[in-house]
């Protein structure tokens, strides 16, 4: 079992073929626990048959782009809509020669991964006042939630673009904190990127945005193409977007959630790092037998291949979960 | 009114809000017959909370790749899925360095000016025998459903290959014809792109695939990467590529429909050009007036900059849009 958690890359959570691989004999159903996606979806609504059938049309894009520019504070005009941040992710390095890449980390794995595969030479730095012609910051941070002021982020934008660089901040889970948000000005030369489908629970409709200034969100706009947006996304959309109330009162119950996920951790030995409303990520002396322990027992949580003391979790679905975890991190 | 018909872009069908704009009088419902989507869709069935709430997994992504394989005969490894053709139409041209592409046409307008966006120098061509690096063709071609043989379009990718070029065949609306496929066994350098949406009449789920054989497909599948595809996309997908009775019962079906929209043009002084089992094109000595002799009965056809007598006509949905057609064409 030992040999083969380390033969396994470690890059993703939310995959529960690869729980079920490194724990064959775990009891079903599993919890996973491994993603950062709210476990208590929004409430989606039925779906006209012509979200099935018909090809999208403008109008039907722009109204979603008018209610997530809502939502994020951002003007309409500065919103893209993509079919999920990881389509973003991987677009975005596409639209500029090779140069090179500082991504803020340890972070989300695949904005260096991305980068390198278009070509771009990627270093991995602790802040934004490395020599690069490209900046990235998760903000706040995935896994550890560490936040940068808006303020610092301006700033490093706007030495970015003078040398005509650009700065990508990926606000992924920034919905449900009291984070200030760099989508109401964008500055020149700064990408920010909003996940749709983290906040509402519902990462099968493959939905998230870039928000933009001019001339950077056209080049965007264009390169997504007029119609990668499905039907269903659309109409779901820009309907929980709409939803003010419904994300106030996620944000206060998931955070109850989170300040309870902490108290178990810590019951269990755990030094809370930090985290957002959505997942809680603690160091464990025994991290790597810790993981091993809540696999067998059906639950998967996300490690991390370059700290194997620490453990990401996200927020138990129902009670039933809960009663489950909390029983695995006390039996061990 | 002419002169607002003529500022108008014409690129793409299936954009009502044009049609509203353009005809602001004309009576509703609408019927659209600008696209060549199939008005009779595949019945998708009820959708799982997870097709919405879970992030596609690995497994999920590869099973519909595998039904996908199997309707085109095709290997699953040659088979990449994502959010809609038009999607790889916009990615593709990014995967390799600017380059002289020649696109065989007139055809549809989006492969040209995705190439040209990404910085490549593209030429409209009569045949494959250009001088280029990347060649293009759509097979059977819209609007003019003319058809290359495979063995002709295997040379041509050979010659493209040996230079380090692609050949692109667009097989979008190979579905439903007796047309030979590239997919079995694409040749080295050849990316054949096949249509979800038009053949199963669901162009809201966003679908399509690029098959072709290694490392070409590997490329492509990384760029596009992991969670492009939805989950109702996949649990739709799945279910109706391994309908094979549903494909051959379509095509009998909308190839009698094919049949009679030719004979309806005919009736009304139409030169039938050609076209597929899902549109029909033909020349009118009257094109211009009768488009919007029809858009004003609320019928919206596809017309064309380059070729003003030419007209594509979808296949109408029901009997009422069949009779509304009949009507609006006897009376002008």
């Amino acid at each position: 079992m030992a040999r083969e958690l380390e033969r396994e890359p470690i890059r993703h959570g939310g995959d529960l073929d690869e729980a079920r691989r490194l724990f064959p004999q775990a009891p079903e159903p599993w919890i996973d626990l491994s993603t950062g996606i709210n476990p208590i979806p929004y409430p989606w609504p039925a779906l006209d048959a012509s979200a099935f059938t018909r090809l999208p049309a403008r109008t039907d894009l722009a109204s979603l782009e008018a209610a997530a520019a809502q939502a994020y504070g951002a003007r309409p005009a500065h919103v893209a809509a993509a079919p999920g941040t990881q389509a973003l992710i991987d677009l975005i390095p596409r639209l500029r020669p090779p140069g090179r890449v500082a991504v803020v980390g340890p972070t989300y794995a695949e904005h260096a991964a991305s980068w390198a595969r278009a070509g771009h030479s990627v270093a991995t730095v602790p802040d934004l006042t490395a020599e690069a012609d490209i900046g990235v910051v998760v903000n706040p941070n995935n896994p550890d939630g560490r936040v940068m002021p808006a303020r610092d982020l301006a700033a490093a934008a706007a030495r970015l673009a003078e040398r005509g660089g650009w700065l990508v901040v990926d606000e992924a889970f920034a919905d449900l904190e009291p984070v200030e948000s760099l989508c109401g000005t964008p500055p020149p030369g700064c990408l920010v990127l909003r996940s749709f489908g983290k906040t509402y629970g519902l990462a099968g409709l493959r939905l998230g945005f870039a928000v933009a200034g001019e001339p950077l969100i056209g080049t965007v706009r264009r390169a997504i193409g007029p119609w990668a947006v499905s039907g269903p996304a659309i109409a779901v959309g820009r309907r929980a977007l709409a939803d003010a109330a419904w994300r106030r009162e996620a944000a206060e119950a998931r955070g109850r959630d989170a300040a309870r996920l902490d108290g178990l951790l810590k019951s269990a030995g755990g030094r809370i790092v930090g985290g957002t409303t959505l997942f809680r990520t603690a160091d464990f002396a025994d991290g790597p037998s810790l993981f091993t322990h809540l696999g067998r027992a059906g639950i998967f949580v996300r490690r991390f291949e370059a700290a194997p003391a620490r453990l990401r979790l996200g927020l138990p679905p129902d009670e039933a979960a809960w009663t489950r975890l909390a029983a695995s991190l006390r039996m061990r």
